[in-house]
């Protein structure tokens, strides 16, 4: 018999039909067993006992948590006051048949439960199939989704960026390097910056989703060895505040694409949809230091950066006096920035860049870059770089870059703060962290 | 005035409007000069005469390649005599006024000529910008839109595989190590193997589009160190025939968005597009043998791999038999196959496997998966590797993991076959290989 999936059992009121998946919770009441049965498309409760065929009772009772089925049976319709406020609540699955697929092991901890960080990443291969992590990591599928295709909308082309590089020219202090054939050092990119800078000579707008590799000798909630980077970049802009409004607007898009996606999984996860208005809230550093030490008496005024407490305080402020749960901070100071940002004109010794605050954190850097040749080789020479290590990338500077700007995040903070997740390795499939790849490291004491 | 894209200029005739891009040609006839002018969405062919403007001319001039402008000036309808066959070929852009944006260096080569492949390497920055390679990362771009729209639609959940990996599991032979953190040695994944087989258990249907390393010690017109690949998995198959039958839809559906959205491209580059039937041709590997003993009296029957040359005879075969440009080859033996790799039970010592020829090479490996725990780990030691090192991937199996099977293929490859592109470095973006990150690397005589 042709498998129905669970999502279109509704379809099928009245009929016997076969569905396969896992059983998700058994409660056995000895003359009845109810099964939470779930497949890619949803879950049902599915009901073996005497009613629909008596050789399902005993079968029913021989299962198993995470056994995967293929289940016979007839979908019928819920009294009214048994239906429930869910998906498949109207339905009832009545057991007629069931065969294993395969079994599974008694579970090693209660699925059910709050596990522990290190619990849940020492069995991701299971633990990941909890409806918890199951909503987190299908919402961020969906951002990718909305992502992709605003950009592509916008006449964006997606490129693939390289990750193993020649040089760490940016300073090597958190990048990996390896030997890479014979004498040679490699290193792994820790952001595809040069190459879509590349790219816009090419096709004017571009964007990547790839990974990104850092080398942080951290282990904190918030830092992960490699991420996904979700970048683009934009020629032909006036300024940087072309690329905010495109990025604002690429937010509301995947904002409202994740509303009409991602409902129950918010629901599951207790995540508020973001505030998203129609102009995200702008100000340069040392206006939202004015207005901190304006409202709070915090004097920071002149200071290269914001502190992380000022961050959250000038979130909270945006979303409460300008329904934005979405903030950008402008014009850093030159000294703060890497060697390729683009100095305001307007505004020197500052920069045309820009951090977007939200819910309290930085998710993303952006602005715009030194377009023109001299200038570039001067912003390099500035942070005491050698020019001669980025001459592949210069080579795009000497024939006709037009000013252009961008914007790179992390796709993994981005839904660790979409969902309100505190640590940004439950957010992450498999999260590699100093002491972390799958398993936690074996190693010395010295680190 | 408002930037019009060129690719809307139809839009405009007889307006005054402002263009912005390159200038990919300029033709001096000294009482007028003729430019192609491109931005992201075509090309158009510009003059500057006294017709327009009477300082448009002597500006004009002054440009050269791959200068980026900023050109005010009218759009008129050719004479009907005058019109050519392509994209604004009804059109004539009469230049009014030139902002230059940003001047190009005198062109280090003619751009328009065959480079050599060094040479076309070395200056990506600048030989990206040449049409053909536009065309042909353009299609790249829409295969990518064409593979994850195909998927999506049919069930399937994108996730993030990770590329840093604590062991490397299957043989260390081509896998790029490195040290992680003080005394720890971590790897580059040479795929999302063991990964998008645990998120079936997960999504049930999963894909990833992500970067796998290589470290081949190869420098051929076919390998690459890094590339793009497109992996799918998918549970609650019957065999490996599920699989390809998917596959076969996702390949007539990536050739039909391309016969929708990639003609110039095709045509500049010379290309056709495939012939992608609605059944794909499919053989065991001894019929294959056997097809080609009785066709061409070479006998490798019982042989465990197919020739290159057998490889081209059987594509050529199946498009003047079959008119298919694709053919599965399937039921290697157990020797030549990854351990995780089923057997059919129906033929011992074979494998529910396949590989997908097109256009003389195989650009695709799949099949179904070992997903008993047991037979699992019979697999891992039969090919005398240690079950203790997968205990992470080993994981998934103990808990109900359902048949399941998939296919991976590199984007590049897939790129270049589809392009007629022999070169597979000429579709790959940045490509590295054991002498080449960015420019060609320098060392010692000892490789």
């Amino acid at each position: 018999m042709e498998r129905i999936l669970i999502g279109d059992l509704k379809d099928h009121i009245g009929k016997d039909v076969t569905i396969k998946g896992w059983v998700d919770g058994v409660r056995d009441h000895g003359k009845v067993a109810f099964l939470v049965l779930r497949d890619r498309s949803g879950n049902v409760q599915a009901v073996a006992s005497g009613d629909y065929n008596e050789t399902a009772l005993p079968a029913a009772q021989e299962l198993g948590e995470q056994y995967a089925v293929e289940i016979m049976g007839e979908v019928k319709e819920r009294p009214e006051k048994m239906k429930r406020e869910e998906v498949n609540g109207e339905l009832e699955f009545g057991i007629k048949e069931i065969v294993v697929l395969s079994k599974a092991e008694q579970m090693p901890f209660d699925m059910s439960a709050e596990l522990n960080i290190d619990t849940h990443l020492d069995n991701l291969p299971l633990t990941l199939r909890t409806e918890k992590s199951r909503a987190i990591f299908k919402v961020q599928s969906e951002i990718l989704i909305a992502y992709r295709a605003f950009l592509n909308k916008e006449g964006f082309t997606e490129f693939q960026s390289p990750k193993i590089t020649g040089d760490d020219a940016e300073g090597g202090a958190n990048t990996f390097s390896f030997d890479y054939f014979g004498d040679t050092k490699a290193h792994l990119a820790t952001s595809p910056q040069f190459y879509k800078q590349i790219m816009t000579g090419v096709y004017e707008r571009v964007f990547s989703t790839g990974t990104a590799f850092r080398a942080e000798k951290h282990s904190t909630s918030r830092h992960l060895n490699e991420y996904t980077s979700l970048d683009l970049e934009m020629a032909f802009i006036k300024d940087y505040k072309d690329v905010a409004n495109l990025v604002a607007d690429l937010m509301r898009h995947i904002v409202e694409h994740l509303k009409e996606t991602c409902v129950a999984e918010f629901k599951l996860l207790d995540a508020e949809f973001p505030l998203a208005p129609k102009e995200f809230p702008m100000m340069k550093l040392v206006e939202a230091q004015e207005l901190i030490k304006k409202e709070t008496g915090e004097d920071t005024v002149g200071e290269p950066d914001l502190e992380p407490e000022h961050e959250r305080w000038l979130c909270t402020y945006a979303k409460e006096n300008l329904d934005s749960d979405f903030i950008y901070i402008t014009h850093y100071p030159v000294s703060k920035r890497p060697m390729y940002t683009f100095e305001d004109p307007e505004t020197p010794g500052f920069t045309g860049s820009f951090d977007m605050l939200f819910r309290g954190v930085e998710i993303m850097s952006g602005g715009q870059r030194r377009h023109e040749y001299d200038n570039l080789v001067e912003g390099i020479k500035m942070k005491g770089l050698d020019p001669d290590k980025f001459s592949y990338y210069l080579q795009a500077f000497k024939y006709g870059m037009p000013a252009h700007g961008g914007i790179g995040m992390g796709l993994e903070r981005l839904t660790a703060k979409f969902l309100n997740i505190k640590n940004v390795k439950e957010a992450t499939l498999f999260p590699r962290d100093m002491n972390r790849i799958d398993t936690l490291l074996h190693k010395n004491d010295s680190e």
